[in-house]
C-alpha cells in the first residue's frame, strides 16, 4: 500500500476517555492548491470564521463510525482537536492534532477518511469565495441557487461529462433494523452488478448498506470507475459522517441545496424505509414531480424494503393517495422484497432518462430540466407564525400542497419531538393549522404509526397532536 | 459500464430443468492472442483431449454461485454446454452455448466470470505447450517441478515484480457456518484495511469470505490494485468454482502443484475452520515447515475462527502437540475471536519474510528458498499397497513424519468417506498400516471429533477405523 | 486514433481566397463542465463583449502555422468565421464554421489544437467570471495580482504539486534565422533527455524549437508526463499562435500578467537571440532580479545561442555592463554554441532552486517568494508624456532604472518602428527623456546593432534617435 | 523524472580510447521475471552460449547513434562490456561493465537504451527456450516457421488486438543523403498526424527519419499508444543499432524472420531510397505478392523520395518492368516528393487492408493469410554452387523469378562488394547462373545505376559482372 503519509510522530493522548492520534496527512490528488490568500483565510481563526467551520466538519469526518446525535457533543468530547494548513515545497498538507483514534489503522489515517479531509477543505474554501453565497442566500433568484448548486458540484468533481446515466440515489433511515439493513445490501449488490453507482446521505444505515453491496457487485463486474457519491452539509455532517468508502464528497452549504443536488446530480431514486425524516424527504420529491412543469420528465423512484417493512410503505402510500391523489401515486413504484426487481427498475427507468435527455439535448450530468420552486428551496423554520400561515387544503395545486404538507409535517414532528419545539408548544400553546381535517387527520394517523413501528421516538407512550385546526 | 460484449442472441433454452443462456464473449485484457496452432488444438476435440478439459473446467467457472460436489453431475446437468474459439479481425472471442444462466445478469456475463474463462483458456493452452508437463509429471525433478510451478504462474500474471510482500493465503472449508462466514469476513476486512491482499482455493466458505471482507476495506483505502487470488486445479473447481471477485485465477495442472504454488506465492497463510482437507493441508505445510533447509525461514501461520470454533483448534493443536511435537506448534500461532489481532500477526510477520527476502536477496514474489522435497510434490494414491507401505513411527525425522501422517490421513478419510475408498475396504478388508500406536490414536481421535462437530459427513453414526495396526 | 470528433459537415468552402472548414468539436477532458450562466454569456455576443474576445482568440489559435503581424488582418481574412458553444447531452462542443483549413488533417481537426479551442474557452470564461479582474485591473494591490495570476494558472491545471521543478521557460525571436532554429531544438533536445519540461510564449521560431527537440528527448526517455507548455495573452496570440506541441495552454488577461507568469511558473529561463522584444523581456527579468528582496532566490538564467549569434548576445551583455553593472551582469551566463552545456546549467541552476525552496518551504509550483513589484505589473503606454516622466539615471536604484529603462526602450522602440509611434513623433515631435547620456547612447548602440543583424526592420536606411535628452 | 535506477557507481573508465560507464539497471515494466533457470542459462557462459548472443546484441544496442559497419569492430572497441543478470528482491537487474559512454546522460543510461536491453535479454532467453528453434531451424515447415515468428512477436508484445490496422513499414538505405532523411521525416511526420505507427529495421537513415517525424505528428495528435516498432536479428543489430524512439523491440532469430515480421505484422510499406539492399527487400516483397494464393490480398506498398531520388526508382520501375512485368509493377504506386499524398496512399490502402481482414475474420494484429512458400523463408548461401543452381528466365512463374532474382541479385552484390564474395570469386572464378540475358543485363544496369548515384561502394571505379551465363 503506497504511502503518502509522513512518518508519524504518534502522540496518541487521552483527551477526557477518548483516544486520540495526531498525524500530517498529504492530498492524494491535485486538487488541493491553495493560494496564499486562501491558507491565510483558513488561519484567520478569529476573523471569518471559516475555521470554526472547517474544524468541525473535519472532526465529524473523522469521527466517522461513532455517530452521535449532534455535532455539539462531539466536539465536547475532542476538545483539544485541531486542523491546521501546512504549506510545503510539494504542495498543503494537514496537521491533525487530538483526532479520533477510529480514524486510523495502525496509526495510518484511513485513506477513504483523508479523502474527506480534503474534500471538507475543498468545499469550505470553494463556498466562501463563491460571492453569490456570501452574499446572503435569501436573495438568491431560483436560477442563481441552481447555478450554485451545479457550481458546488462542479467543483467537487461529480459532475462529469461523458458517462451515461447510472447515479441511483438512496435514501432511508440511518438507524434500522439488521434485517431493513441487509436488504439496503442486497439491492445495492444487484444494482452495482449493473454496473450502476450509489449516492446518499452519507451516514449509517441506508445510507451505507447500498454502497457496501454495490463495492461487492462492482468487484465482481470489474468497474474501473465505481462511484460511492456522499451528499451532506455542516448541519448533519456530525449525526451521519461519511462512510469511507465514500469516494466522491461534496459538503453543500445547506440543507436545500444538499436536497436539490440529490435530485439534480440523481438519475433516479430508491426510498428505503426510515421515520419521519424519510417521509419528509418522499414529500420533498414528490412536490417537486407534481409541478406542471415536470409532469413530462422521466424520474425514476422505487420504495423498497424487506417483507417485514410492508407496512411501512401501504402506510405512505394510503397517506399520498389521500392526500396528494392517484397522480402522485404513479410517480413510484413499491416493489417489496425483491432486490433484483428494484436494480430492474432503475435500470429501465434509468434508460428513459437517458433517452429524454438525449432528445432534448439536456446534460447527463446535471438535471438543468427539473424545476425546482423556491417553495423547496428555501428553508422553512416551525414557528407558530409560520405553522399558522400555511395552508393545507384540496383546493391548492397538488404540487403546493405537498410543499404546505411537507412543512406542516416537519413542524409536527418538532412539537412532538425536539426540545425546541416541544417547548414551543409548552410555552405558546398548540400550533394553528389552516388545515383540512381530511388531510390533517392521516397526518396523524401516518405519525402514530412510525410511532407504532419504533420509527419515531416520542417522550409520552403514544402520539397526541400538537396542533388544532382553524378556519 | 463499458461493454465489450456483443450483442447477445439471447437463445435462453431449457435443458433439463437448468436455465441456460448462448454468448459471445470477447476478453478484455490482451493476454489472449492465440496462434493458428493454438486456436487448432482446441478445436481438434478427438485428438487431444484438450477440448474435454477445457470445456469441463469452463462449465465449472460458469456454475459459480451453485457449487456442486462433483463435476460429473455438473457436465450432466449441462449436457449441450459448448465452447468455441471465434477468430476475428480483432482478437479472439469465445462462443458459449447453453451456459448456465446464473452466469449473467441480463442477459449480459458477468465479467468477472468472463475473465475466468478466459484465464482458463490460457492455462489450458499453455500448460499443454509446456513439454515438461506433456513429457510426463513423473519424471520431474523438484527443481523441475518448481519450475514449472513458476512459469503457469507466471504467464497466469500472478508473478508480479516490484510489489512489496502482501498476499495472505486463506486455507478453511468451504461449506462452514454462518457465524464462522461472517468471521472470516471480518478477517479479510482486517487485512483489507492494512492493505493486504488475498489468495485461496477459489471456492465459497472461508475461501470466499476474506475476500468479501477485503473488498471492503481495500476500497476504505483507496488501494489501486486489489488483489484477489484463486488458485485452482482440474480435479476440484466443479466443486470450489471460482467466485467472481476472485480477478487472478490460475489452473494449475494438479493438486500438489497447486499446494506448491501456494506455499511459494503466498508470503503468510492464515488457516480458518474445515473438515479433514483443511487438517491435511495443515500436515502439508508443517511437513515443509519441518524440514531442516526451511529452520531459519519465516514463514507466518495464523490458525484463527470465532469463539465458537475454539474447539476444532484446539483439538487440532494437541494432535500436532502429540504427533509432531513442540517444534511444529511453534509454527504457528493461535488467535481465537479477534480479526484485528490476525490481520496484526499477519502485517507483522510479513515484514520478517520481507525482510529476509531482502537479505538474502530472494525475490518478493517466489518463494525460491522454501524447500519442498518430493515427498510433497508427489501425489499419493490411497491403494492397500501404498498404505502398507507407510511408516508412521517417532523415529523418521518430523517432516518425514508429518509427510506420511498427511498421506495415511488421507487415506483413512478415503476409506471413512468416499466411494472408492469405502468399497475398497469391503472388498479387500482393512488399511495395514505401519503406524505406532501414539500416533495413529491421536488420529482417530481427530476425526472422532470432527464428526462431533458436524464438520465430517461419516455414513454410519460413529467414525471407526478403516485400517489396523501392523508391524 | 480515437476519434471523438462528430461525423463532420465538410462544408468546405471558400472565403476570400482563403479555404475554410466547418467542423463539430468535443472536448477530450472533463475541464469543459459550463453552467447555464457560462454558456449564456458567450452566447449573448451583445451584451457582454465576451463573445468578441473569444471568437478572435479561438481563430487565431486555429490559424496556427500561418503567422500573421496583427489580429486584425486574421479577422479580415476569415470574416465569415464564428463558434458557438453547443449543450449535448454528454457535455458541451463547440461548432466551428469557417475556420482555417490549415487546422485540419484530412477533415479532422488536429487534436491539439481542438484541446487549444477548449483551453480558450476555459480561460475566457474563468476571466469573466473573476470579479477581482472584472472590477477593474487599475486598482490591483500586487498581492491580488500575483493571486490572479495564481488562480489563472491554477485553473488551467498549470500548477500542479508533487512534481520536482523542471520547467524551463524559453525566451528568444519568432522570426529567427534557420541556424538559430535548429540551435533552439537541439537545445531542447538535450533539456528534453535531462527530464525538463518547456514554457515559451507560443509562437514559431525560439518558441517552438525547443519544444520539438524536448519531445524528442522525452520521448527516447520514455517520460509518462511531458509538459510544452504556451502563455500568450489575447493581444499577442494572433502574431504568435501556439503550436498544436503546446499541450498545456493559457490565455492570460494582459502582456503583464503574462510575463509574471513566466516568472512565477517557470524554474529557469533560457533566452535565445531575439530582436528588440527579446531584450525587454531581458529587462524586465533583470530588472526583477535585481530588488533587494531577490538577492538571495535562485533564479537560473543563460543566454545562449549557435556561434553565429555571438555578437547579439555580446552587445546585450556590454549595454547591460554599462547600465545595469557588473551586479546586473552576476545573474545570467552566456554559453555559446554548446547545447548540452546550456542543458547541464539549467539541470544544476534548478537544483539549487529546489533546494531553496525546500528549505524555505516555498511551493515547488509557484514562486511565492520572488518579488514584483507594482512597476512590473503595470502596463507602460509610450505618451510623450509618460515618456518625459521617465527618469534615468544612475542615481536610481538597479532595479528601478532597470525598470524605466525597459520603458524607455519600449518607447523608443515604437517611436521608432511602430505606425501609431511614428506618427505621434511626426506630430508631436521627439520624445523628451531625462535620461543620463551613458546610459541612452548604449540604447541607441544597442538598437542600432539590432538594426545592421537585420533583427529589426526600421523604416530609413539606418537607426536615428526619435528621443532628445532632457534635463 | 521518475527514476529506477540504482544509485550508479560511476567508475568511468577508459577502454582503449572509447569511454565507459558502469550502471545497474532496472526494468520500467513486468515483462523480465525470470525463473532460477533462465537465469542459470545466462550465467553459464560456457554451455549454452546464450551468454555470447546476450552480450554481442546488448552492446550493439548501447552503441546506438555510432553505428559501424560490423559487430566485430564494436566487440573489439570494448573488450571489458560484459553484463549480468543479478536476481533482487524485487525483481531482477543488469549489472552492465564498461558500456559506451554515448548510452548515458549525466550518468543516467537513456531510458529507451535500457528498455532495449530487456528486450533483448527477453527475446534471447524465449528463443532458447522454444524447442522448434533450438530443434533446428532447417527442418521447420512453412506453417512452423510462420507459428515461430507469430511466438516471438506475440511475447515481445508487439502482437496486440483491438487495435485498428495502423503500422507501416518503411525500409529504405540507412546511409542516405540528408535532403533524403529530411524527407523521410517528412513523411513520418504526415503519417503520424494521420495517427499511423511506423515500424523500422531499427538503424539510422530511413530507419529513423520517419520515426522523429512521427514524434511530432503524434504529439500534435495527443495520441495515447504511439508506437515505433523496430525489428532486427542479431546479424545486423550492430551496424543498425536500434534509435532510442524504438518503443517495441524485438530480435528475431534470423534474417528471414525478421523479414517475415516486417509482412506478417505491417499493414502497409514505404521504401524509400537505398541501395542494393533496398533492391532485394522489395524483390523479396514482390515474390511474395507474386504469388497466385496472394493475388487478392490488398498490401499497400509505396516506393517514394524527394525529387533528387527520382531517378532511383524510375530505374527500379524499369528493371522490375522488364523482368517480372506489368502485373508486378501493379502491386506498388511511386509518389515523388510529396510526403502528404504517401501518407494519403498509406491511409486509404490500410483502409483496404482493414475491410479485408475484416471481411476474411483475418487478425488485424498478423497477417495469417498472406503466403509465404518456402523459398522466402530459407537462407540462401551465394555458393558458386547455389548459384550454378539457379534458374532465371520467362519461363518459370512470376514469384518464382522474383524468388530467384532476389537470390542472384544477391549473390552479385557478395560478388562484387563482400570480402568473402570477392575473395569466393578470385579463388574459384565467376558465378555460373543460369540466367536469360534479358534480364540478367537488368540486373547490372541497376547495379551499375546504383554505383553511379554513390548507393553503393565498388572496389574498382566501375560495375563489371561477377558472373556469366550458361545454358
Amino acid at each position: 500500500m503506497a504511502q503518502s503519509q509522513q512518518p508519524y510522530q504518534h502522540t496518541h493522548h487521552e483527551a477526557g476517555s477518548y483516544h486520540t492520534i495526531d498525524a500530517v496527512i498529504s492530498p492524494q490528488n491535485q486538487l488541493n492548491i491553495l493560494s496564499k490568500t486562501e491558507v491565510a483565510k483558513l488561519l484567520d481563526a478569529s476573523q471569518s470564521g471559516l475555521y470554526k467551520l472547517f474544524r468541525s466538519c473535519a472532526l465529524a469526518v473523522l469521527n466517522c463510525g461513532n455517530s452521535l446525535d449532534d455535532g455539539k457533543e462531539l466536539l465536547e468530547r475532542y476538545p483539544d482537536f485541531a486542523i491546521r494548513i501546512i504549506q510545503e515545497e510539494r504542495g498543503i498538507k494537514l496537521d491533525v492534532k487530538g483526532a479520533p483514534a477510529s480514524a486510523f489503522v495502525d496509526g495510518q489515517m484511513i485513506r477513504g477518511i483523508s479523502e474527506h479531509l480534503f474534500a471538507v477543505l475543498r468545499d469550505v474554501i470553494f463556498a466562501s469565495g463563491e460571492k453569490r453565497l456570501t452574499a446572503g442566500l435569501d436573495t438568491l433568484s431560483p436560477e442563481t441557487t441552481t447555478d450554485v448548486v451545479f457550481h458546488m458540484l462542479r467543483n467537487a468533481d461529480i459532475i462529469r461529462p461523458k458517462i451515461d446515466p447510472n447515479i441511483v440515489v438512496c435514501w432511508g433511515g440511518h438507524s434500522i433494523s439488521m434485517g431493513e439493513y441487509d436488504y439496503t445490501k442486497k439491492v445495492g449488490y444487484q444494482m452495482g452488478l449493473r454496473g450502476l453507482d450509489i449516492c446518499t446521505g452519507c451516514g449509517p444505515g441506508a445510507m451505507k448498506g447500498p454502497m457496501k453491496g454495490a463495492t461487492i457487485g462492482h468487484a465482481k463486474q470489474r468497474l474501473g470507475v465505481r462511484r460511492y457519491i456522499g451528499i451532506t452539509e455542516p448541519g448533519i455532517i456530525a449525526a451521519e459522517a461519511p462512510n469511507p468508502i465514500v469516494n466522491e464528497l461534496a459538503i453543500m452549504p445547506d440543507i436545500e441545496k444538499r436536497l436539490e443536488a440529490f435530485v439534480r446530480a440523481g438519475h433516479g431514486i430508491v426510498v428505503f424505509p426510515g421515520g419521519a425524516g424519510t417521509a419528509e424527504e418522499i414529500l420533498y420529491l414528490l412536490g417537486i414531480l407534481l409541478h406542471p412543469d415536470n409532469a413530462e420528465l422521466p424520474f425514476p423512484l422505487v420504495f423498497t424494503g424487506p417483507a417485514s417493512a410492508a407496512d411501512y410503505f401501504r402506510q405512505i402510500d394510503q397517506f399520498i393517495g389521500v392526500t396528494l391523489g392517484a397522480e402522485a401515486q404513479k410517480r413510484y413504484q413499491i416493489i417489496m422484497d425483491d432486490p433484483e426487481a428494484v436494480a430492474l427498475a432503475m435500470t429501465k427507468g434509468i434508460a428513459e432518462v437517458r433517452a429524454f435527455r438525449k432528445r432534448t439535448d439536456d446534460a447527463y450530468y446535471f438535471n438543468w430540466q427539473l424545476k425546482v420552486s423556491p417553495d423547496f428551496q428555501q428553508p422553512f423554520a416551525p414557528t407558530h407564525e409560520n405553522m399558522r400561515n400555511l395552508v393545507i387544503n384540496h383546493e391548492l395545486p397538488r404540487h403546493h400542497l405537498a410543499a404546505n404538507l411537507r412543512r406542516a409535517f416537519s413542524g409536527i414532528v418538532a412539537g412532538n419531538v425536539k426540545d425546541e419545539g416541544i417547548r414551543a408548544i409548552e410555552r405558546d400553546g398548540l400550533f394553528e393549522i389552516c388545515g383540512e381535517p381530511s388531510i390533517m387527520q392521516p397526518v396523524d394517523e401516518l405519525l402514530s404509526a412510525f410511532r407504532d413501528q419504533g420509527r419515531m421516538k416520542l417522550p409520552g407512550s403514544r402520539y397526541t397532536p400538537c396542533y388544532r385546526i382553524i378556519h
